[in-house]
């Protein structure tokens, strides 16, 4: 069965991650273009991804949720490193690639942002972007995210050293946005 | 399921191994004709596959690949006694005797040389190749691997005693050789 | 699944024992014909037979493969004992009645011996014999064993006691065997 | 038996971490002014540090050394988060009250550069200072670490939120600072 | 109880490696100059040890025993990846700092070496020594090991990527060796 | 405690092997001139010995009995493979090399047989002897075994390939035999 939608939006909903939704998850977890951004290196069989959703997905640090646009689903929005006491967490996405150049991802990271600002009560919220991609940083940015700092050289990317870029954003800052985008 | 393309090639694929691939993997690891040049001696029954899927492919020393032509298994791609911290794997692969003479073993191994050192940022391959399997040092040489050394009545062959020969190749040497054959 | 061919020959091949064997093989270890030249006393239960496949035929000590006719199943033939590190092991095989008389067991033993002494560089195979099992010493004598000697009343059979025969054949003299043969 | 000098120093040197030290790990672990600056807001009991030696010291992500001078522990530094393959790890570190001033942090956090370049054959160390902790910054910038972000609002400490800011140091510049030094 | 002799020779003897000997391997595996030509990059606690001994020193992959000299410990000696059916293994050792210089290391690789030959039945050893490791590679030419290989690029050592050389004996070599020495 | 008289001869008496008796064994089991009859080439350390006591001497397959001259362990005898049904096993023993000379073999041994044709109804008992162990054979003759077989190459010792000589003694015999030393 499909998973329920935990946070409803205009195009796209975020919903549970189900068993069903294991063939879409690897074949997108394996794919190059979508794993990379990820710094993920390994093969993941179908095996690994029920595991995955049975570990990971159903796990205690943080949360995993399938994006899906008119139900169909079209990538994967989560928030780690969760420390409830500090306020703080990690975002984190993915789009499968034809679901590229939509706005689906940021209209998910959104509405991941109003989950976790308004029902998680976190306080400030981060994300790293591999130097050179493009995509994710624009969608931060999009959000209101600042860029924070600059890993030197922190990752390897198609052979080559780069640099890791950190972003942050604070709940009062996202309300405001939301605010701006409200008027 | 069938497996998810994890690298894509011009004629050949590498996709995670799957349950659904065991009968394949069995008659071919079985096939003396395989198993030998592999120094392979255990008869592997069905239960002995699904352990290796299990165990080895899902396992976290390196990575095990199956290699696909127009969409059907020809053979396995793996990367075993990987030390990440000194960057270094070793290189394998085996094609069932059907698929031998079309170059997909060289396609295969070129595909994983490009993962181990662009994404795995591996420094270096090894691979070792019993003395007289002239179509496995072939290969190697094609990719750029050099010989770096004989290590003499290493192994037992057809009941005679042979060397083992140990190949190396750097990946500043594989992108240079890619850069040659791009131009 | 069928098993996987391991060693093939021209009339009988080797393969792996699988979960569908395992009625072939209830049947011929409980019949006493086949059982009790192997001086085996004990029924073998479904249960038996499934522990035994588990237990022994993926067992680390020595291998055990069906000997298949025209594809099917007709035997059974192993190495047991085996000490790697001496080059020794012992040669075992039974038929099952119906398959007596066709020079299957020596065909069998002889391409199990081959495996032994060109794949896993054995130095020599040892078998045994009860006293007046002319049928099974006749397959030994014809693959080269030597008659190494006689341990005097060291089974009972029939309910006489009967010396076990003691064979024995040398990687050497078997390959000197196989060129007289192929002269 | 008291810990073996696995990196021996001028004054200080980094041991092993044995059931002896677990009197001292508690006292200092559970004393506000040495768990603050860490974010540690846990008691630790006997047995949580005994469970933390046998997990987390002799666990393998990163590795935990006790900084001893003239033979007694005076602090623990450890490196964790480490990946290998993208050649990063961070770095931490802790000092009782008592030997606060004596540079001992600065020689041991020193060292564990040294054994991470030259040894672990690591690209880059991180680490991580709450605003306002002057004497671990203060550290950082001595063996050459660069502040390379500030993560806005991410810690709370003293009842008020403070930046987290990101320090990084590349194992070219460690080793053109070593040169420095040694002039 | 200390360990028993397993292979004696004129001045250094080969005995078992028991729990009394924990503290002499804790001190000497966590000596940078002990463990850097072995490698060897984590601490060791009295826990480690305690494990190492009982999965390493008494497991079954090749053997270990304690080099003592007089009486007293003063190194390690061992067989790893030992493959029986293949006849090979590789050679290892290390001697405590204050023992170096008085051929000790020669003397009881040399014992191992026999042991390997005439009581294991092996037929090669390989050793591998880091490029730069002269006092290892002057051991293994004593005893008459050749040269068979320089992995290119294969190890990382004081910070730099360095070669690795691969040594091999072949049991007729050492034996004439043997005889050489005793006219 | 030191080991119960178990079957009491007239200068040495069998008895059973106790938690005491380690050292004893350790000693004698790892040394070259104990060990190297008896086929063993692997260390045994305090913690081996004692697992083997548990194991072997406690287990179900055969006995084991300490021999012992005036009270003192002097070496080891014992049964093995031995299968009630068919009324057969094999001895074995060993005795330190400063006991060695003074009978104390043949008289355990004799206990041994006596215990085994009297006591455990046993008809048969074999034992195997390396080539060139004289010492060993005559013991076996002097009880009235004879010599049944000459297993060719069977073994590897001092480096080369030695037959393994196959002796068998029937309960009659070694009564006939008692009775004509009776006389």
């Amino acid at each position: 069965m499909p998973g329920s939608v935990f946070k409803p939006g205009d195009r796209v909903s975020l919903r549970t991650v189900e068993a069903g939704d294991d063939e879409f998850l690897r074949r997108h977890r394996n794919d190059p273009t979508v794993r990379r951004p990820l710094g993920e290196v390994e093969p993941k069989t179908a095996a690994d991804v029920a595991a995955y959703r049975e570990e990971v997905v159903r796990g205690e640090d943080g949360l995993t949720l399938l994006i899906c646009a008119e139900g169909d689903p079209v990538g994967l929005a989560f928030l780690f490193r969760e420390e409830p006491r500090s306020g703080v967490a990690e975002l984190g996405y993915w789009l499968a690639p034809e679901a590229w150049g939509d706005g689906y991802a940021t209209e998910a990271a959104d509405l991941l942002c109003e989950h976790a600002f308004d029902e998680r009560a976190l306080h400030r919220l981060s994300a790293r972007v591999y130097e050179g991609n493009d995509a994710s940083a624009n969608v931060l940015e999009k959000l209101g995210f600042l860029e924070e700092g600059r890993l030197r050289e922190a990752n390897v990317w198609g052979g080559e050293r780069r640099d890791t870029l950190r972003y942050g954003l604070l709940a009062r800052e996202w309300r405001a946005n939301r605010e701006g985008r409200a008027d």
